[in-house]
């Protein structure tokens, strides 16, 4: 086997200077095939607020330039224990939710073909249901770590089944999660109602909400999100408004009293025995952001995810 | 009759405080019917680049503000000679193309049952075409100007039929237009192909290119508007992306070389003799707006032309 | 009794559309009388060093379209357990402090006829002078939990006897607080001098700083305001800038340090049991503000507190 | 007589370092007297929509860093011919406009006692009033050239007699100014009655519109204003809002459809054989900027002002 | 010969997605050669003031995914009557000027075997001399035009022979330009000295200023350029500040008083039968630009001027 | 002994008045020589990524308006019991890394004529070099404190052997630090490879990274940093980008998960018993600011550092 391709070189063209792959990487074309594939899904059409996350691949990818191949918190070099590449971006039609999803589904299933896992950029929430079907068709009910402020389990909004503030019902009706080792993490914030927290329970999500990190601690979210997602395959799906707003302003739907991305990224170290068999970080809307704030915490967080698919892939 | 109620005393609340009604005139609920209805499309779902412009008509609400009552540009005070009033937002499903131009057309036709005319604070330019049907089945088919930077229309795009890029071409074939008094304002920019033109000629429309006024100044398009227009009841769909980057940064479809709000607002002042019976400035995207720059020149747009209905309706 | 009338259902229309009122909620000109009133005091002719406040109220209006109708973290869904409404804006000179703040009280007393409490959306804090004024004499010398960077207990500024620094000082004097059960939350950063401090003493504030709680908890801080604040009625005024500018960059006297909004929610959600006969928070100034961060702290805050007062009006 | 000491060497100092002065001159202390003093006056206590003009002088100032000593466009080096230096800010209360603007005045004589001429830069428009007393005590009733969207001669404002809306008329009822040469310049935009334009028409003063400009041309604005004004001693006010909003964004009341800064700066060019015996550059207010935009303009602005002085101590 | 490869297919993929390369044209290495080679130069070590040019390849290559084939105003589809390419971005040494200038002639250079012409999106202005070096090296003592603010033909700065101020300096002295068929347009603003002016004339530069055009008009200052230029191969260098501010914000040295975006493009469409061999746009910087308004402009500027080369290699 | 002269009188003279020195002190040339001199580096031509650094002092000192001469948290007023003045900027050539790094270090000297100790505002990191040059000239091998998301002691960058992200290792290899007492904090984000962390470790810093702050808290930090810098005199540089992005968005490499604002300042306050001889401040980059909120935390990083200093002067 011969060594993986890893990011441009960067002391022989500036970090500034070259295309924007993310983190510098080759492309999918380049290298064939791939351990892990980073793809963006450059798709809004399903959001109920600020819209803008079509243009979220692009805009984290620009800030992923700066991202270094040496992850000292997991003592790894994501990209070279394991071929990483970017495999571009994923087309949906904007304007018709239904094709969208079934682009945003074959474009997965075509990728996994090549790749092994796959961290997709959003793009908006509604890109997890096309998601989890395809992980469902490989792996079967898979457990899903969902880091949100929003439940997203929400029924309808407008008529239209399957939008950003719904994919983790649709999907749980369509059995693609097993609901007795999924968790939400981070939500907070109003509802509609007592029975949108009454619906989750009954699909069998676990809730780790914000408010208990603030009042436990970060360490103990982990042990629970640990004994929840047991050793099963899982995916995390990681929506950007799990921060807070100051950690995180280019995004669609804002809460107060979120998340540090300090905090995130140390849940995500936290969790880098499981198998992570596919990723996504959505809602980067960057028409909100400021000076790539929330790009680059979402390259990070991005960072973060591939690197413990390397520690699996590694067998630590 | 009674005296058409005006904004709000500015005398007594800065125009800084209250409610942001355009130009802080009453609701259309307050005085029951108006001679004019001024409107907002919060709706985006037609956009095929930057979207936004859902949050348009409050951002340019907020920047009407600072209007006052008398203009002397037209030497009128238009909320004294008519009954202007704000009729609110109509409500668009954002993840329907197909019932949202349902729902702008329906809402259109029920404004019209309280209001002479009307002018529409988009959202995108989508919305065009169900305006221009509840003005055809009121006054048959219509003369319209429309400003902008593109064409608008081309065929479809991801097989939707009606977006913000085909709404006159659409309007035409279903009659809406008279396409022998129609005139495109401010065409520019680089397109698809020749046949674009082409295409846009067989329907029927004149074209004002904004170097046509480059070249031979404001006064010679005038003419040829004004020669083109004729004395027809009129519709004018202005996209405030007619207007260079400079001067309306927060739109979705940019194109350099633009006119400036002055040559915008001279245009308008000039075709005050004209039966404007309907209107809309589109694709104000806040997002991408500054210091409120683009709402300020949409708000003025607004104000001019409902200055030009009462003009007409004064019988000048 | 009639049931409340809720905020607008976003079901029917998105919350990006139609006015914003706070919360989309009813105006209290439509439901006559409220349990609650919340209202905006868009002055800022107090302030010392950035201006701009005067647009705070229809900028946290506008953040507080993303609100929902239940409250989670309180358990309570505040406007249905009392009618909570937006009663528009008090008007103040802009040009004369001493008539402003005459204004501000009558229109707090005013209010007070028609709503059995309110939460001010500021606007400068000045205007805790008058609104503490319109509380006294409603319910007599009345305990004041007072969150802010800043002790605003300093005498004079430029020999104005009343400005944005200078509230509880004049209202101390007045016999408006009651200083045995009086606290400031959050104080940090420099002062003029060690005497700032021995005055606010003398006054007979508590003070919880910033400080108190990096050291010592969320936890420590609430139990000492519960214990100092007892079971009397009490005001609670919250300058924005209590919060680190990471959170609340738009502000007119940001200090470096400052609590997260995270840390905020949580301690005005721990006192809920108290009788919050009245509220401010004020001193949002949108023109420095980004993506909306500060406003949505804003908005949450005023929803926490609306919802402490729900809680109390239960029965709880 | 020695040689003017002008700007710091920006061969030896790059232009980005060290203190900004007005385009990097010497402080007024340094070098004593002056023939030209450029003095900043953070006061916007007088605004009636957005505040902020208080930070314009230091934004000024640092725009300004990019200036060279040498001007092509009037031929001449305004900081070699004459001693230009700059003499730091006015001090105004911000709480009380009455004891502001005796401030101003009192900062505006003490000035002249060191300094022949003067440029002001605002601060609000408040400060043209007790600008011009001084110049009425100095020279007699003055010609003035006002450039500003708006007339400024309102009569009052929430009862305030001296506010940014009316130093022009209190100016003219107190005969500071020789109302048969003064004029306006870039007048355009929405009043509150016809009986606007009446009264600013009895008090005597010329109105140039910015229509006038769009239609006729600069030179015959030129034209129109050198007729009106003739030779005697000139006070030039220009609001930067004379400016299109695309040209100046950061100002309090914009106006679209406006001067642009070539126009601007190519009418200055064209009066400088008149005796300008003073100068205000006004209503920069920076929180609405952006990348300096108006700051470089009006910088540019009180050059040309500062170049046309010299020339006519140049005796050209 | 095969027919061009143009741009990937806007109905197929959206605008908004997938690699952001000029245009969304091939990559050079995807098609080989290439008729014109679009390429950045991501380096901006060479300013004096504001830094940030060195993000400007990117930030150009964002904004003009907009552009599409068909250019109506020189009548011409310039992506299919030649083909043009992105040639990615010239590597250059951020931290040595002089070992920067060698390698971005050895890029042009190496350019140049694949690519008959280039048209360079900068980075700042240095670039300009290596450039024009290549070209030298091509095509003998070449005819330059040079639109920008500034005549960059001062001296030295700190010492240093060739910085953004001073290439077409260096470049004269070495030959590289035709002095008798070279001009500047678009000068204007303060000069260190009038010196400045009389060093350039030495060197044989004609300069068609920014006032020449507001006093003349367009087609004059055209007409003075094509009579200076002639028929011989020439070379554009357009500093994107020539563009006023209000068009141009985001770029390192801004002058007020500037070009429209129209009136830049327009003149360069007034130039398609010249023999343009090679090209740079530069100096834009983004961290100063707003809603990519600078990138807007300087992207449609490189459109109009492949668009020129392809009137040319069609024999026009 | 005189007693010192602090800050211009906040009650005379607004803060957002006068010229911006650092909180408002007396320049150096006021008061001749200081105990505390603080100077500005403005100079950015060492970043390795987002320049703009150069900026970093008169943005640093416009937001030092707002600090007061108290500081409650270490219970001083540090600008009475020291002299403590704005020595103005240190000048250095910002094309040859070379001579402005002989700049710096002799602008360092000859300020360490006329003052004790300073603290430096950058300006980019690169200068850490010749500061602590100039400290070891002084004192000898110092003790180092430096706080920075990254390690700073790579090897050569581009061949520049002194660049921002090098001064640490240079400066070791030299001598001029102390590797027994020294140490890194907030050390955090990916690394080039795991040999960036074994060179650092080979020169004998100690390194306490923001995960051990977010793991065991700021106390612990705290012990472990006193135990080590121990009781030799210590030089403190601190990159600003050691904050979150959140707290510091305006910076030139910034990395997610950082420290907060208020877990920087109470670490400086917990070592006021160090005898601390001089510091820096770096990297602050306007440019990539919003709302002065780097800046504001750089100042007040300045001000706790310089109370610090304070603290050891009155011999606690």
């Amino acid at each position: 086997m011969t060594a993986p391709i890893g990011p441009r070189d960067s002391s022989a063209t500036p970090r500034f200077a070259g295309q924007a792959t993310y983190a510098l990487l080759p492309s999918l074309d380049e290298v064939g095939t791939a351990d892990v594939a980073v793809a963006g899904i450059p798709f809004d059409s399903g959001v109920s607020y600020r819209p803008g996350a079509r243009f979220g691949p692009s805009h984290v990818r620009e800030a992923s330039r700066l991202l270094r191949p040496y992850n000292p918190a997991q003592d790894i070099s994501p990209f070279a224990v394991q071929q990483v590449a970017d495999a571009g971006d994923i087309v949906a039609n904007p304007f018709d939710l239904d094709e969208a999803i079934q682009q945003v589904h074959q474009g997965a299933v075509s990728l996994l073909e090549k790749a092994g896992r796959f961290v997709m950029i959003g793009g908006d929430h509604t890109v997890a249901y096309p998601l989890l079907k395809a992980m469902y068709e490989k792996h079967g009910p898979i457990a899903v770590l969902h880091a949100d402020a929003h439940l997203d389990t929400w029924d309808t909004y407008f008529g239209a089944p399957i939008t950003h503030g719904t994919p983790f019902r649709r999907a749980s009706e369509d059995g693609f999660i097993d609901l007795t080792t999924s968790a939400h993490l981070g939500i907070r914030g109003p509802l509609y109602g007592k029975g949108d927290l009454e619906d989750d329970q009954k699909l069998g999500f676990e809730i780790t909400t914000t408010d208990f990190i603030e009042e436990h601690g970060v360490p103990a979210a982990l042990q629970r999100l640990r004994t929840r997602l047991g050793d099963k395959p899982v995916y995390i799906s990681i929506d950007i408004d799990v921060l807070d707003p100051a950690h995180a302003p280019g995004t669609g739907t804002p809460e107060a009293g979120g998340m540090t991305s300090r905090e995130l990224l140390r849940i995500i170290r936290g969790l880098t025995d499981l198998n992570i068999v596919g990723a996504d970080v959505v809602e980067v809307s960057p028409a909100y952001d400021h000076a790539q704030l929330t790009a680059i915490a979402a390259a990070h967080v991005v960072y973060e995810l591939v690197s413990a698919m390397g520690a699996r892939a590694e067998g630590r």
